[in-house]
């Protein structure tokens, strides 16, 4: 056994429920759903962190309008506070330069932040996930063990069938599926219910397209007001529920 | 210097022009660009490959309705032949099964897929690149030596930040960039052009939001009906004119 993961459960220990926000591909509203998810669960009163680990893409901040991100060193990483989050991603130490990082370079970026940041106690930490199936996906269930993910499609065709990868993956590992959200849902389009379902997992609901989200972007109050952010937090009673 | 760049650059000797169809982040419609652009470059005349690199979320073979993939060995991989197109993809190796490969595994499996693919005389190889810049991005880079770059973003914030680290690097790299296009435009939304155009980076055009597409993945007849190919096509004289 890894002994990095010793030293990660113990960072975490005092986190009650780690969900980890992934999806097939690119572009399906992911970074999106895992920020304002985690915004809304910190309206219901709950004690939230978010960590962006898309390191290809960061966008979690953007979305959250964080200005400056500073970090401080203390024994550990002390994560920034954000809108009331705690709030940790890459851009902290990349910046908005380029980033050409090597897989293996990304393991261990990743393995260090989650074995030196200090989220001290939370209810949920929300992990923003890179898409896909990668070595930072792989390298995620494997170090941070409880996490539980939290899938986003499309109602496109081609978003259906990498989601269906992912899951099967999730079950050979064994890892805890939440269930499938269905982002940029228009009208009575295609339905990707039932494929989810006939694979034993749950299909939460679905988001619909709305073009206010991006003009809301950067603005948690905005962003809050949205129909896209309005049916999430109807959806969020199914996400905490206790997992069966 | 790499002496398997040697053999690539040797396998690719008949093949005009190499385009590289790239994205800062995924789901922007990279895929379905580079399927498209393949099938509109046939349809004027010229001897066309697709290469799915994109191996993370290949794509391009539901896009063209491929039903079977499958390869013949004689001394290399002859490509298929799909719609006329040569055609090549890691799922003719992976088939649909889960396919967690490591940045190294993804790196082998390219090098050895260029190195050994005979592709023949060709006017145009698309190659639909991996979404942003990873392991297998900067590989390319590195072995493809004569490949252009044709850039996708979104109408979205979001997209083009990630483009604009993208372009960043591919100057830095002194990679040729065919230019930009904004896919999923849907009115008078923000537009990206001017921010592209001050990166130096010629702007190709905007391409509709069409929700007539999903219905015809799979059908390249009805595709090459749809106003997003249509609005290709008219775009394609700018991207295959000589590079400036």
């Amino acid at each position: 056994m890894d002994p990095r993961i010793n030293i990660i459960e113990k960072r975490l220990e005092k986190v009650r429920r780690l969900i980890a926000v992934s999806s097939g591909k690119g572009g399906v509203g992911k970074s999106l759903v895992a920020s304002v998810l985690a915004l809304t669960l910190l309206d219901k009163g709950f004690e939230v962190g978010l960590f962006d680990a898309d390191f290809t893409s960061p966008s979690t901040h953007r979305i959250l309008g964080v200005r400056r991100l500073e970090i401080r060193e203390e024994k550990g990483i002390v994560p920034m506070h954000v809108h009331g989050l705690k709030y940790m991603s890459i851009v902290a130490f990349s910046g908005e330069e380029t980033l050409p990082l090597r897989g293996a370079d990304i393991s261990n970026i990743l393995i260090e932040l989650f074995s030196t940041t200090l989220w001290g106690s939370l209810d949920y930490l929300i992990i923003d996930m890179p898409p896909g199936i990668s070595d930072a996906t792989l390298d995620i269930i494997r170090l941070v063990r409880r996490s539980e993910f939290l899938v986003v499609s499309t109602p496109s065709m081609l978003a259906l069938e990498t989601v269906e990868k992912l899951l099967r993956l999730l079950k050979e590992l064994k890892v805890p599926v939440v269930g499938v959200l269905e982002n940029m849902k228009m009208g009575q389009s295609f339905t990707i219910k039932d494929r989810i379902n006939e694979m034993g997992v749950s299909f939460l609901g679905e988001l619909p397209f709305d073009l206010k989200v991006e003009e809301a972007l950067g603005d948690v109050d905005a962003l809050a007001k949205t129909a896209f952010a309005r049916k999430l937090a109807e959806i969020v009673p199914q996400i905490i529920s206790p997992h069966v």
